[in-house]
């Protein structure tokens, strides 16, 4: 009678062995026995050393003009490219590099139509961002390609003595955030991942009143990524051959874990006190992309795809070293309005985004009211959304998080400060998804996370956004 | 450097090996090692055979007037006495039980102050609902009594032929959910958990939309009990004797998993063509408690208890045979407002409340608008809220669904028509409980369902009350 859901678990974990094989970098393990791949699970979490010095907090002399080579101008680089222009003289762009000679070019008359000159393009071969990042006039590279291309890119760019500023996810494999990790502190070089919405007004005004105590002890949070991208990742002309869908082909497990985790995780502290100690991982059966794809023009090649390795919603729970708990939800393919939760629970208050709403110990048991709520956000605004106002406004960027994250990175690089995220976050927040895939291959078990720090976390520090500005 | 995050898990496991013992009903297991423990957790899913005839769609006699017992008339046995008195000659009280006297008299006295006489008291000793349970003039006891009587009760009340209604949950053990499938079989009684949210206005009209597809093919569901219980838990005069905060002080896991879980149950359809599979449960660290203790008043005896096993929020993933997943959370120590989530996502749409909100295929990506969300909620309204629409209003209960729930379980038993839910949907919804204890206690492994319907799940059946009214 049991045998339903058991033949589901095991079609599940019969289909994914070669997966998990993949995923920890351990080559083929279609031979390898469940005893063997459970073992490879346990070596995620032994600790590595390095020989190399950790990168926290590293500082390298200040950049006056930082000269900045972008490498791919799709949907997402050509905002950075009129993001960087918008930093004036504190930035220089030098070259654009991009497999679409087009794209490139887009980006180049763009730049022309503000008067920047001499833009050089990289665009002849697949390999031209290699010649690209040989140039030595470039200090830091900023990378928007699929997903897929992140790592050996930035590994590259790094080895080549370029800071490197790259897209979400940083990696999706586990040995790719060590490559990344182990990379940044041979070369001593910056890599950080552009998670944007750590910059968002919501979040920096929560991080300060985590900061002032508020919220009391935090106990438990929860973030996501739920955005119905159905309809762009089936079109012939959204992402670049259709790449952003062949991940749903291949893997289940939470595909695009950073936007809602990297807020919950500063406001919890994670590298910085905390760690993410275990997680598990659910997926749904898959069943929207199936439906949809029935829709699509007949010569889309994702036309009646039925193989979908990807649950439609992915539901991950947390664990971290003190014990506070995190719910982390991926669904890009259910018709249901976007949100990333952005809820953090305390002993003294609760927050919950979409829309915001806030719960304060001693203020009744339901939700401030809209006057309360507006004067907590007014109170706790982060000071450099107030001295960045008018830019803000005129440049925007997914309502202004975009333009003062670019501004922050290349502030910090003007100043010889240290950037407010590091390779390690960028490593913790991305490696949610092999150790999310690897759960669900393994039917749910608990995954322990790599510690890319090399127990470094347990030093209490402040965040350099709430440090300095 | 592992070792915070593995202290953390281990503590957790060893303080809690003899929970796992009581948990699973095999007495003390100090001395069992961590396989052993492992094999009584493989032991619940072992299917278990009777001898006796299943209840599924049990039918009893039409009964033209039910006589009630009570057991337990405090917080919720008083409201369920007036209920049952406003069901008029459908019903008659026959006789009230309560530890406490002065609870039992006050019942009486309401009921004398609406006409109605001659109701017995057993309240001299701790026994006296003994007596009462062996009159012979009482067809049904509903059962409102802490929740470490449920099973006692429930199982003594059907052993003298009685049919029984008992309030949520029904049992906190694997055994005694068990006891209550086993004995409902034995005598052949109705056995209902009386879980009046599935009763509520709005999730009757899901559960019509649900059943007239227009979620489209189900895949993943969302459900809670978030209630800050602290000040009555604490409170001397609330729960009696303070029993359901000595509950947190011995358990973790999710200890009230049904307000939320159970529409989203019907919803699904589990033990009517589908059925919940496995659960990994986690809880985040102990907080609010532990700081409120601090506030109450010296000579009440949690002042300054520090030393509570449940976390404060409990977070539970569920996986269905047919693939579905449900995320189920229970806090009921933090400061954050009331929510059941009542979220439930198809191929078609999705609904969450919270407040109830609505998203459908071909309606733009965000929510529909209050005005399209009023019109779907009145064209699915389900027909039992429009024909009760007075008495609603009259005798509420909940907003309504109090009276609706007594209605249709008086009304079924006098037409002599199975219940809407029957002791599997009972011992369904409560084992979350023990099974995501024991989920925890293991470190937040998978653990599976017991099959209470012994494969009857797999027929597909609709519930009475969107069958018959």
């Amino acid at each position: 009678m049991m045998s339903n859901s058991n033949n589901f678990n095991r079609r599940k974990f019969l289909k994914s062995s070669a997966m998990v094989g993949a995923l920890l970098g351990v080559g083929n393990v279609n031979a390898l026995s469940p005893d063997a791949i459970q073992q490879t699970v346990a070596n995620i979490s032994t600790p590595r050393k390095s020989q190399n010095k950790s990168v926290i907090g590293l500082k390298v002399a200040p950049i006056e003009q930082v000269r900045v080579a972008f490498i791919g101008v799709g949907n997402r680089g050509t905002g950075h490219v009129k993001l960087v222009e918008a930093l004036g003289k504190k930035a220089k762009i030098i070259a654009i590099s991009d497999i679409r000679d087009k794209y490139a070019q887009n980006s180049i008359d763009y730049l022309k139509s503000k008067g920047v000159k001499k833009v050089a393009k990289y665009s002849a071969t697949k390999d031209s961002w290699k010649e690209m990042l040989q140039r030595d006039d470039i200090d830091l590279v900023i990378i928007s390609t699929p997903w897929e291309n992140h790592v050996e890119m930035s590994v590259y760019a790094m080895q080549q003595g370029k800071h490197v500023a790259l897209e979400v996810p940083a990696a999706f494999t586990v040995e790719d955030c060590w490559k990344l990790v182990d990379t940044a502190e041979a070369t001593q070089r910056n890599c950080m991942m552009l998670e944007n919405v750590c910059y968002g007004d919501e979040e920096l005004a929560i991080l300060q009143m985590v900061d002032q105590g508020i919220f009391g002890t935090l106990t438990h949070g929860e973030a996501a990524y739920i955005h119905d991208l159905k309809e762009l990742m089936f079109s012939k002309t959204g992402y670049y051959n259709q790449w952003r869908l062949r991940h749903h082909i291949k893997y289940d497990g939470n595909l695009y874990p950073t936007h809602g985790l990297g807020p919950v995780a500063q406001y919890m502290g994670i590298a910085r006190g905390d760690r993410f100690g275990h997680l598990v991982s659910m997926s749904s059966l898959e069943a929207n992309l199936t439906e949809y794809a029935k829709t699509v023009e007949k010569d889309n090649e994702f036309y009646q795809q039925d193989k979908f390795a990807h649950g439609d919603m992915n539901s991950t729970l947390i664990q971290t070293a003190k014990g506070r708990s995190i719910l982390l939800q991926h669904d890009v393919a259910t018709y249901r309005p976007y949100s990333r939760i952005n809820a953090i629970a305390g002993t003294k208050g609760y927050h919950e985004g979409y829309p915001s709403r806030l719960s304060f110990a001693g203020k009744g048991h339901g939700w401030l009211t809209a006057e309360e709520h507006q004067e907590y956000f007014t109170k706790y605004k982060h000071p450099i959304w107030d001295s960045l106002k008018d830019e803000i406004a005129k440049n925007g960027g997914h309502g202004g998080m975009d333009f003062v994250m670019m501004y922050r990175l290349v502030d910090c690089l003007n100043k010889g400060l240290p950037l407010d995220m590091d390779v390690y976050d960028g490593a913790d927040w991305s490696v949610i998804t092999p150790l999310s895939q690897i759960s669900i291959q393994m039917g749910n078990t608990p995954v322990k996370f790599p510690d890319f720090t090399r127990g470094r976390w347990q030093e209490e520090r402040k965040l350099g956004i709430m440090q300095t500005l």
